[in-house]
């Protein structure tokens, strides 16, 4: 189970305030989780932060830094996406069915929980790069959630999904990395056929990747959909000639 | 709703930390739940505790002092107690099945969920007087909970149950006949750039049927999908000529 839960990554985005750095670290420990993403954090792994973490310094001392979350999530197959604001936002589940889905997915996947800034949460892009968007339910008038009481909410579905399964086979999902080669693949062959805009072709990619990541690819379907786009521009190549 | 999570009151016994007993009143108020009584608080309810608290201040101001955990359940007709060794203690139950337990028994009577100091817990005497014991699961080797965070855990099990789950609204997703006449068109056009086989070309297209019924398309999905199909064939035709 701690072999399991080594797949499993947590992602701090923009966090503003180094105590909740570290209450995270505590949170991830009592869940059996150790794997930190620090993702442009505001304020530094200090002192305070150590406090908080009490004895999940090692946590802390271990965590990696990324420049982007592009970069934080390149080498898992699945990313799970937290929001406060869930209901403006595309389809979404709870905790205890992302929980279930991130204990099947950790068993051949690299599996990565985002967390925004406390004061925003993330933003929709950074949403865009997620395959699912979890959020907490809540009391309405309330603020929003402390960051690390909505971590050990999440740590603590997804500890106690991995406890109570019984093991089955989960596809091999593709790396966020791969996904996106295929992105840039689609985005230059439909601008060729000028299906999309060159002044906004993310809008309507955007659209395509909700389907897809919806979906959770793959690697041969991956493979599969950009050798569609090969072939599609060999064609297209063949026929101009 | 919230008229029935009245009936529900968090109970702290002996906490050493004024900034706990602020992020406890923080916890409660995301979750619903709104009356707070301190058993000897070690600490007092200072400053340190309402800048915790956030904009559940109002919580704090309203926490009931008590002499004893007997006078904090006085009126109570049913008590959860928590616990972190439940392990060498009598039965207990988990987050889950105590969130759905107080839900029904606060719709008829008095509800108290009991925590004790962060050092030690509650006492064997105190359990004692509870009709129930609760534990959230953790890893071992972990230090125990922060006491917000397992005070987070429990209130976000009872406003889960006592919500139900939040309806929310779904795709309305094309149907069938439309997303047939999709892969129809989709068909089509891969035979054409051949892509697939003309032998059998149910073959590949079947990988994207499982793809896409994965996602599940909404109607606006399925007319986008097809719009890239119909500028496919326009452009092929184009470059023909």
């Amino acid at each position: 189970m701690k072999k399991l839960l080594d797949n499993m990554r947590i992602v701090l985005v923009g966090t503003l305030a180094p105590g909740n750095i570290g209450s995270t670290a505590r949170a991830m420990k009592n869940m059996g989780i150790s794997k930190l993403i620090l993702v442009n954090p505001y304020g530094e792994v200090n002192e305070e932060a150590f406090r908080m973490a009490t004895n999940a310094g090692n946590i802390l001392q271990a965590a990696q830094k990324a420049g982007s979350l592009r970069e934080a999530i390149a080498g898992a197959g699945y990313v799970f996406g937290t929001t406060a604001r869930a209901r403006r936002w595309r389809p979404f589940i709870f905790p205890p069915e992302m929980g279930e889905k991130a204990a099947g997915l950790i068993q051949n996947n690299q599996v990565a929980l985002v967390f925004g800034p406390e004061d925003r949460g993330l933003s929709n892009e950074q949403l865009e790069l997620c395959n699912e968007i979890v959020s907490i339910p809540a009391a309405r008038g309330g603020k929003s959630l402390n960051l690390s009481h909505a971590v050990i909410i999440m740590c603590y579905e997804i500890y106690r999904a991995v406890q109570g399964r019984v093991a089955y086979d989960a596809p091999r999902l593709a790396p966020a990395g791969e996904v996106e080669n295929m992105y840039d693949h689609m985005r230059s062959t439909l601008l060729e056929i000028g299906f999309i805009n060159r002044q906004n072709p993310e809008h309507t990619l955007g659209s395509f990747r909700r389907i897809l990541t919806r979906a959770g690819l793959a690697k041969e379907e991956v493979k599969l959909i950009r050798g569609v786009f090969r072939q599609l521009l060999w064609y297209i190549k063949k026929q101009k000639r």
